[in-house]
């Protein structure tokens, strides 16, 4: 009995943004795992039995979620957008290197979705157009010197950015020296947008520039998108804007 | 009469990882425009006029699109994966951008989609778990010394690489002189998937290091995944693996 495991991306948010694929092993699953607003999104169906977990607990859940397996259950590791981008993916392949070696018999399938970024990408035009890059904000797991190499290494290099946890109550100051240090690198003009909870009941979604953006317009649940030297505002007559990169490093005729 | 259109991301292929979104615009479409075999992958319908073109076109194509619009159809431009990553979205903008000041009162939405990099990563395990970027290898829209220098800015920073539109007839030697200059910076034993045409039928997956990756196992469909220095591949009993990259620097226990 090798086991078996589901890693399911549920997109953004809103169920026709989730997969089919995502629905049909969502109800082949007897248990489902995750951070508790995602495991809510998860209908009740009897039999299923839901463990909801605080968002700092990915790796006794990764655990948790593996001995199920290997008890002959078959568990649903819940993540929102996709889930091998700053999620449960990792933690769980993680967890299988550093545990019980029957852990690799077990058989774990990883749904793709459609990503946070790419769902605010969509909303807003095209700023991830052409190259881009998604970066953690987070100094949880890397130095924050590490983080700041690397958020200068993409803007020197023309990459587009989103920026992936920018803030949160434990870490308020990281999207202010970031934004400082972009100041140094890009153009006070370069768009910038806070997008949060696309999809969403609460979506908010706000462009500015470099020189104006604020890090309060973040919040836990935002992405923040940093454009390069090719990304582009285009004005609607309606006082609305699409944001979008040229795939050329030409200047716009 | 300001118009309508919308830009669909099909997923990477297989049915299961498209949205229930881009089945319902594509049923209210009136037109599909797009890549030859995009197109084919939407069901014929009576009364939908489909509009196949070859894959150099994408600026004909988006004009052709926005005038459909402003006709009072209402066409869908299709795009395999997410249509914002290296696909249509970009070029519908910068077709607005460029062309008639009424196209800027269309109404366009852009239906995210899973991306092929996304789909590759989950049929891997996890390789793009941690900081990431995706990088076209064309150099038909930008000179071969900024692909070349933004491969190497993200490289030494850490991030692994997507890399999109790796070789073609045209281009049949970027690929080899990017592993090349890879091979001046990432360690040898440094995990390299190679991802073709992942969920349909001709789906191949190929995981190598950086000291042993030719060039000829990519082909115009394929993504070629560069890992990190926290990128791991997991032993299997049955001889396969699993990549993923640790969300941590630290080493693994």
């Amino acid at each position: 009995m090798s086991g078996r495991l589901f890693i399911v991306g549920l997109g953004p948010g809103d169920a026709s943004l989730q997969t089919p694929r995502a629905a049909e092993v969502l109800a082949q699953a007897t248990d489902v795992l995750g951070y508790i607003p995602y495991v809510a999104r998860v209908p009740e169906r009897a039999g299923l039995v839901r463990h909801l977990t605080d968002n700092r607990e990915e790796i006794s859940r990764a655990r948790h979620a593996l001995a199920l397996a290997q008890a002959g259950r078959t568990p649903a590791v819940v993540s929102s957008g996709d889930p091998g981008v700053f999620a449960m993916a990792s933690a769980v392949f993680e967890a299988i290197e550093a545990g019980d070696p029957a852990w690799r018999e077990i058989e774990v399938e990883v749904i793709p979705g459609v990503s946070a970024m790419f769902a605010a990408a969509a909303r807003l035009g095209a700023p991830l157009g052409h190259d881009f890059c998604a970066l953690s904000l987070s100094d949880n797991l890397k130095p924050w010197e590490v983080v700041l190499e690397r958020l200068t290494a993409a803007a020197r290099a023309g990459f587009v950015i989103a920026l992936y946890n920018p803030i949160s109550k434990a870490r308020p100051w990281q999207l202010g020296a970031a934004f400082e240090r972009l100041r140094e690198i890009l153009a006070p003009e370069t768009p910038i947008a806070f997008a949060r909870a696309v999809s969403r009941a609460d979506e908010r979604l706000l462009t500015t520039d470099l020189a104006q953006a604020r890090p309060q317009d973040a919040d836990m649940s935002s992405l923040v998108l940093i454009g390069s030297a090719q990304t582009r505002r285009i004005e609607r007559p309606d006082g609305r804007s699409w944001l979008y990169t040229r795939r050329s490093l030409e200047a716009a005729s």
